[in-house]
Parts: structure tokens; sequence; C-alpha cells
């Protein structure tokens, strides 16, 4: 409440960007995001970019020996990039460490696992665990359990995503990754398996992720995802009706605290350097990939994007921000502390957009802005039309998983969603490498980050950021 | 010498095999054939097989504890499938292991790879083996490079297979794996690495496969194939100009000898018990998958094979013998204890075919018979037909990897060629699993064997087996 309190008149301070004209961009302006749209698509500064931070630094698990060290990369990268200042603002969490992760078919036919822990899993006792399998069909048969079956047992649930362009199948696989470790070690669980949250089908690859047990005094079980061929082997034995005795050994869990940051790069406006419009990725990855899709793409594509307007012959009138969050996989750390360490200045961030859903082109645009805002986000959406860009104006704009953060906060935020359809066949595995990234579609996204921040940051009026503003959202992400 | 006149003898012996007329399947035949290969296609036993074999037993790595107990599992489930005898024939080979593998990029960015060693690859040093790496674009670069370059470093050769419906690439590719070691070796080699002999691109899942070194006498050095995404991120590493380093941790290589066994099943012929009509395909298969598309799909399909003849009123003129071959992978160690164990039987091996190429359906066929034995051929071909089999006269037929062994003694072949073009992604791998096989072309292939089968348990006359009968063959395999 006191936080509150202070917002609303910091609410009253930034009235002259909450005039009640519409926002319009001037046609110059137009004309300019246009010219970095098509120059965009012959750069490929982000591809380079991406290359290099996936083969020079590779895996970046938050907390891990990479942390810092992708962190001074990108400090280093952006200094070249010609941005005006360079700079990074710490943000803490939890450290986990993934020392070793194995698991068997015990009982009644041995077979070897696929798996990978969960991310804030709980490890296993020295020399694992075994327990038999109960199955659930999913989260809510779980959750309406007799404990009593559960108790000792190690909990499978098998839900199988589909592919779908907007990724639709990710909210109930998250849901069962996220909140069935923690209900099922409720329920007195020993441990908990579930089929990968991934759209493939036939790579014996496992898909790791973060599980709901914040830390280290959380009442944690071992929690694991089995590759989805290996989920089928499992579900076989199952089908046997026999009893299916499954070892875990996994030599994972929390290890206290760690102080990484957010890196921060920006373009200072010309005209109105304290507003800003904010663009952002995740620097962070899970561990057993390199982090291209998930989420060095994203970073590539807005650094790439500022390159370009750094190359026009002025600042844009506002300043442009480029955000690499800390830590957006195991909680958005980095983004809370971004919106921590800027709720006073939420009225100031005129308008916010993240990628993070891989490298493929962006298909549909929403926003969640003021109403007299709405013609210069049509304005936009014009310019990223030929881009193949829908703008679907009935649908919120919420900013990507970090950006969402300030957007909870007021911040006027756009969804730029990438086609979706492969993103889970690689998502948070050891597959997510640079060969998945197509130099052409990420230059597509670079235009889209190229010529809306321009847009943004030459509009004449704001999109009604302000503190509360948009609390009625219902988030997407 | 002593072994070649035995046979000439022997062949004297077998002349009702080898009448000059045209070698003629009586039309009753025929149409018997066409109602096999019809009822196959709706029979779902050879499915059943590999699900359960892949299920039950899962990885057959030849010596390793499965070889054992794969034996016992197909010697009982052959005693279900109406065989008049099972029975076993004993095969040895070196036994070798795999304990543990890893591999690192030590600079100048550190990576950790994802690698497998290859079968009958030495071991490293206890701790590992840190050498720079060398890259030859071929073998023949390899073998003709001078030694003070080689001697000390890890040998690394980058070929990318790409996919053919015949699998065009393998001999490439398998020649590098297979000869590069050794090569590398004689100069000096600390080690050999590979790109994995394999069509696919994006995944982190190396292909095993033997390499060159037979026994724990040979100067071997350790060996071990690099995934795509890896042996990219290796190359650009290399690209960067700067030294390579790479680390290896194998613990693994040979240890003794070991004695397992073909498996034998047969339908005894009603008139000619002693002539034998040959189906075959290879029990064991590599240790990181389940060995279902190599090669529990081709024991499947001769098996589910056999299994319908079975049922028909009478049992064939001929044998039928179905066998399933121990240690193809590391050397067709069961086929040449077949071979020599049935040196003296070539003629009555009236004609021979093994499946051993996946799952995909049948799509060419090729034999290698006497001249007055095309026309039967050619019935054959007629009754294959409609199931997408286009008979290729010009070329010959070897009879797959391990009945090649008999036909390079005499025995008339056929080759039997599936669709390649999808099957060196998963060979080798932890990805051969039972999802690559569709039920609906396994049982295409299993129409093909029973109707071939049938067919020339049938047929009036011989295809021309004999003691080196087809010694000018060029083999394909």
């Amino acid at each position: 409440m006191k936080l509150l309190s202070s917002l609303i008149v910091l609410s009253c301070l930034s009235t002259p960007l909450a005039a009640a004209e519409a926002t319009h961009i001037p046609d110059a302006a137009v004309r300019t995001a246009e010219q970095l749209r098509d120059r965009a698509l012959g750069d490929d500064t982000a591809y380079q970019f991406v290359t290099a931070l996936t083969t020079e630094i590779g895996p970046r698990l938050a907390s891990g020996d990479n942390d810092a060290k992708a962190r001074a990369w990108v400090i280093a990268k952006f200094k070249t990039f010609g941005f005006d200042k360079v700079y990074s603002e710490p943000a803490s969490y939890p450290k986990w460490v993934r020392r070793h992760e194995s698991g068997e078919i015990i009982s009644p036919y041995p077979q070897r696992l696929v798996l990978t822990a969960l991310g804030h899993s709980f490890g296993t006792p020295a020399g694992g665990l075994s327990a038999e399998v109960i199955r659930f069909d999913n989260l809510a048969a779980l959750k309406a359990a007799d404990p009593a079956l559960v108790k000792g047992k190690i909990v499978y649930i098998g839900f199988h995503m589909q592919p779908h362009r907007d990724g639709a199948d990710y909210s109930t696989a998250s849901s069962i990754r996220v909140d069935g470790p923690p209900a099922a070690a409720a329920k007195g669980a020993a441990a908990y398996l579930l089929r990968s949250a991934g759209t493939d089908a036939h790579e014996r690859i496992a898909h790791t992720g973060v599980t709901g047990f914040e830390n280290a005094t959380a009442h944690g079980i071992p929690a694991a995802a089995l590759s989805n061929p290996d989920a089928d082997q499992l579900e076989r034995e199952l089908a046997s009706g026999k009893p299916v005795t499954v070892k875990l050994d996994l030599d994972v869990g929390f290890d206290g605290e760690y102080t990484g940051a957010n890196v921060i790069g920006e373009l200072t406006g010309s005209k109105k350097p304290h507003e800003i419009v904010a663009m952002g990725g995740h620097l962070d990855s899970w561990d057993p990939g390199t982090g291209a899709i998930d989420d060095g793409a994203g970073v590539a594509i807005v650094a790439g994007a500022a390159h370009l307007i750094a190359q026009l012959p002025q600042r844009p009138e506002r300043t442009i921000r480029v955000i690499a969050f800390a830590n957006e996989e195991a909680g958005v750390y980095g983004a809370k502390a971004y919106a921590n360490a800027h709720a006073a200045d939420v009225a100031h961030h005129l308008l916010g957009s993240e990628s993070d859903f891989g490298a493929a082109p962006v298909w549909r645009m929403s926003a969640s802005v003021k109403p007299q805002a709405r013609a210069a986000i049509a304005q936009i959406a014009a310019v990223l039309k030929p881009l193949g860009v829908e703008y679907d104006e009935k649908r919120e704009g919420a900013g990507g998983p970090d950006l969402a953060e300030m957007h909870k906060k007021g911040m006027a935020a756009m969804t730029l969603l990438q086609d979706g359809t492969h993103y889970f066949d690689w998502h948070h595995t050891a597959n997510d490498t640079l060969d998945k990234i197509d130099p052409k579609e990420l230059a597509k996204n670079v235009a889209v980050y190229a010529a809306w921040t321009y847009m943004a940051a030459q509009a004449q009026g704001d999109f009604g950021s302000a503190p509360g503003a948009f609390a009625k959202d219902k988030s997407e992400e």
C-alpha cells in the first residue's frame, strides 16, 4: 500500500505523458521506420551476435559459472554497438545447481531413461531413490487423489503437447511442470516425473524448466522430465499391468543465494531522454543447450534493432532502452528486480515489448495501450504488415515474460508473437542450439523491433503508461 | 584351398538343384503368395514382436548383459510362432564395453560436447585426455598427411551425410568411421573425432558404430562421434583460427572374448526339408537406443513372415529358415559363424535375403541368381509390385549384411532395399526407438518377405546356389 500511494503521486507528476489527444506518429518517423525495417532485412548483426554468444559462452544457467561470464560478454559487446550508455542493475535469486542426473526403470523391464531434472528440483538421497510409479491423467486428478495412494510413490503425468502457432498447449504443460511437483510433495510423493513439456515426439532429449519450489525451505521432492520416447516406454511398461519401479539419481539442488544483474544498453533520447521505449530479451538460458532460441535470439534481436537505430544520423527523440534480463527462467527474477527498481518510473516507460519466443517471424501483434493511442499502434501495425504481422486489435499485449512485470505496474505494452510451431520442439533442451535459427527469419524480427521502437520513440503523445493503468489485463503470459 | 575342394565335391552332390531348365513358380504358389501378401498387410504380429522386444529387452549390445537375455527372449518367442524347430548356433566375438563417455572443448571457448564412443574404440587414460584438434577435409587428406602434423593431436573429420533413398552417403561416412581411426593411430594421433555418420542435422544425439580396431591387440586410440550440432560448434571454434583443445574421457574398451549365438527358427519343408530358403535380421543392436529400426524391425519382419506361412494348412515344400543373427554391428560375427558352419551346405541354401535397413517399405529389389532363374525372380517381382517394389534386373543382390556372408560362398541372394531416406537420422543412436516404426509400413515388409520366401520354397528348380557361384559380384554392402 505504501508503494501504491507513492506511485499515485508520481502518476500526477507524469501528466505531460498523459495528454488526452490522440497519439500520432509523424510521417517522417513512419518513413524512417520503413527504411529501418527494410535495412534490417539485409543486416546480419543479430545473427552474428547470437552466433558469437552461443559459441563463445554457450549455456547460461542463471547462478551458474556462465551467468557472470555472459554478462561481461554482453557488456563488452554492447559497448561496440553504438549505445550511449551500457550498465547493469543487480538482481538476486537462489543459486541452483545440476551436478548429475540419471534414471532407469528397474522393473518389470529394466530400461535406461533419458530425463532431466527440473529447475529448482530437490535432489535424491545419495545413491538414488527407487519407488513405484503411480500415473495420473492430469493435474486435477493428482490434486483430487487420496494421499494414501500417492505417499511414497513416484507420481507421473504424461501430457503430450501438440504444436500450435501460438504455443497454446504450453499453459497446460507448464502447469503440470510447475504445479505438479508441489502438489505431489504435499501428498507425500517420493518424487515426480512428467512427460517433457515439448512438442517433439521422437527425440530422446528431455525438456527442463522450472518447477514450483521457490527455495531450499520449500517442501521439495526430486522432479524430472522424461523425453517423449522414454515417456512412451514408461507408459508401455505401466500398460503391462505389472508394478513399475523407477530409480532416480538426481544430484541437484539449491545452494545459497546469487546476485547477478540485468544488462542495459541505451540510445539516449535527443529531446526527451527521460522517456523510455523499452525492449528486451533474457540473457540466461537453461543449461543443457546453448540458449540460442531461448533466448539468445531475443537479446540478439533487440540489440540488433538498437544497433540499426544507432546508425541513423540522429538519435530518436526518446531514449531507446535495451534490457538483457537476468534469470527469467527460474522465476523472472531479473524482471522483478527491474520492475521494483523502476516502479516509480513506470509512467516514463512509454511502451515496452520483449522478444522471448524463439527466432521465427512475428505473425501477430497486440497491444495494451490507452484508447487514444490505438491509432498510433495501427500506424506501427501498417509498417509491420509487409513483414507478415497481423494486428489483432481485440487482444491485449503483455510485453513478454519479463516486461510483463513492468506492464503489471502500468507500462503500456505490446505482444509481438513469433511463430511458435516448432519452438517447443527444442525449448529448454540440449537441442536449443544455433542451427535452429534461420538468419533471414531472425532479421525479420530485427525489422519488427527496429521499426516499432523507432516509431514509439518519435510518437507525438504517449501510450497510456501510468501506475496501475492496465490492472484489468488478463495477461497471456 | 582344402575348404574349396570340399566345396567342389559338395557342389557335384547338389546337382538336383542345378538343373539347366528355367526355374518356375507354379501358379498355385503364386496365388498363395498373393494371399500371404494381402493377409500380411492386416497382420500386426511383427509390430507386436518389435514392440515387446524393445520394451521388455531394449538395447542389445553384442557381448553386453542383454545379449544372452535377448537370445533367451527370442527363443521363447519363436517357440510360440509355430516353428517346427527353434535352436541356436554359437558365435564368438570380442567383448567390448562402454562404461562412461564425455567430452568438452577446453579452449578457446569451453563447451560441453555431445558425443559417443565408437564401438571397438580404445579408452582414454583415467581422467581423460586433452589435445589440440587437427581437422582434415576427408579420409584421403588424413591418409596423405605428414605424420609430424598429426602426432599427439585429435584428428577430426566433418563429413555430413545427406539423405538419400538408398542411403548412398553411408559408404563415405562409414569409411571415415571405420578406416579413419586406424589411419590416425598409424600417424601417432592421440584420438579421433568425426561428425556423426547421420543425416539428421539438428539433434544433439551422436551416432555410434564400429570402428576398425579388431581386438585388444590392435594399435588403437580413443575414437568418438560428435552430434551434428556439436560438430557445427567445434567447426565454429576451429574457424576462429585459434588453437582448439578438446578433452575426451572415454571409459570403454575390449574386455576378453564372448560367445553368443545365432537364433534359428524353421518351418520344415514338406517335400524337400534339406533345401532352405533363408531370411534373417540381426538381434544385436547398438546400446544407446533400443534397437527398433536396427534391427529389431528386421527380426520382426522375418519372424512375422514365417508366422504367417506357419498358419497355412500345409508346410511349404522347402524349409523356411529364419535367422536372428548375433553381433552384426561390430563385424558380422554371427553371420561369419553361420557361413563357416554351413559352408558345406551352401548349395542347399536355395535363396536368401536379410532385412536390415529399418522399417520403411521396400522399394527396390534385385537378385544375384543364375540366368535360368531370372524368370522366377520376375514372378516374385510381379507379386511384390503392388507393394511398391520395383525390380531392377541389372543390379546384383547381395542378401543384406549378414546373409552376404553366405552369398559370398555361393548362395543365390536378393536385396530387398527399404526406403532409407530417414534411416540414418536415427541409425546407431539413442533415437533408435519404437516410435520410428510405422506399423503399416512394417506390415508391408512382412508382406514382401512372406510372399518371396513362400514362392522360393515352392519353386520348380533352383536359383543357382553353388560353391563360389557369385564370386564376381561386386557387393553393394
